[in-house]
């Protein structure tokens, strides 16, 4: 719980630190004011602050002291989705037709894709999506291939990691509010629809997975490292199989 | 220019336009209020409107009328950045010293690093990133790698692309405002660089480089697709080298 406070009071207040920052050399300043505390926005706006982020409780203004163009961070400017490339072994892939979207109605059937959650790692994203929408417990092999897409929602960008994912289980139980229609289907008839002969992406993704299946491909896969500065973790996504082999013939 | 606007009045019409939408059966609502009108952002909030995101000069707000969770779209989670790996044909690699940040001071020669803009591709900003830091011309060829990690900058998520670029020109201009130094540094004396040692993704980005000049290591290059239902283009990055190769063996 944050307390009130007079915006009168905050902007008097405001005015007497930037005064105080200034005079210290101090370039950046941050306010992270909860949602609660909207009415203040007003008075550090008439400071000169503008606004840098938000999320759903807060919003941060940022405002830099000198007259030199500003060096903060830049804010958030992509989501991550994830797209689930799953077989068994009848040469059946995991495929799925969705109750909103585009794609409603049209008895399309495509790849099981979702949003990776904030803070979520890919290779979690895309074992969660896949559980959530069709039952399936799969263990995450690699990425196959990304796209990144612009203006994909409001103005912000997109990066969509196809996955290659291998299944634990094989009984469908379907998510009922976001999917239709859920089935381990044949290769060659999921790549017989003609929508996926139109759609670029669809057919590209195919196309990886099926060299994939079929042929040797290699996509990146996850290692964890830590980080030099703090110890704290996190995946570096490579191709394994090459790299091994460099390793192997130099050694 | 927006017109002010009554925080009184504005609360009144959009009490009365919420009741209206209610009726409808209408579910999401968005306000998108430009920093010029933040006094209005304290009657949306008290109506129930929660923050969705904000750019430097608007707020985004959300309303969910339904009693069920809402299905809107999430905030960007991610920003994006890029280090670049470029060698020219002595086995040197393009290697600067940073005039801040964790390694100022430190005489540490590490890759050419950035941000991406705002909708700005990964191919095309290493590129910018190598010219803007180091004056030299280059082209880019593949994505070797890429990390993700979490709680990069406030509590969002950050992916790193590592990019294999090749030199169009050699001789080096260095940025004085972030660049300390910058050279063409044979391969081996960046790799025995303490630091190296000790930073593992360092190593990695090293270890995936050296595969690819002296032995066959496949990273992920972009084709260009066009999206079936907006006929935008994008780019899909995929291990071009083995889809080629599993076409061919199979033609």
């Amino acid at each position: 719980m944050v307390a009130p406070m007079d915006p009168g009071v905050f902007s008097a207040s405001l005015k007497a630190a930037l005064a105080k920052w200034r005079e210290q050399g101090i370039r950046g300043v941050w306010i992270k004011l909860p949602i609660t505390l909207s009415n203040l926005i007003t008075p550090a706006v008439e400071e000169g602050f503008w606004y840098h982020h938000a999320e759903e409780t807060y919003l941060m203004l940022a405002y830099w002291l000198p007259s030199t163009t500003h060096t903060l961070p830049v804010n958030a400017t992509h989501r991550v989705g994830i797209g689930a490339f799953i077989t068994n072994d009848k040469r059946e892939v995991l495929a799925v037709q969705e109750k909103s979207g585009v794609l409603r109605g049209l008895g399309v059937w495509k790849f099981p894709t979702g949003i990776v959650e904030p803070g979520e790692d890919i290779n979690v994203g895309a074992v969660r999506e896949v559980k959530e929408e069709t039952g399936i417990d799969a263990e995450f092999v690699e990425v196959l291939a990304f796209r990144q897409s612009h203006r994909a929602f409001f103005d912000k960008s997109d990066l969509f990691f196809v996955c290659l994912l291998r299944p634990l289980s094989y009984d469908i139980t379907k998510q009922d509010s976001e999917i239709e229609a859920c089935q381990w289907m044949p290769l060659e008839e999921f790549a017989a629809q003609p929508f996926v002969q139109k759609h670029e992406l669809v057919k590209y993704i195919l196309q990886v997975g099926l060299a994939k299946v079929d042929k040797e491909y290699a996509g990146f896969s996850p290692i964890s490292i830590k980080s030099a500065f703090t110890d704290k973790l996190s995946l570096f996504y490579f191709n394994q199989r090459d790299l091994d082999r460099a390793s192997g013939s130099s050694s």
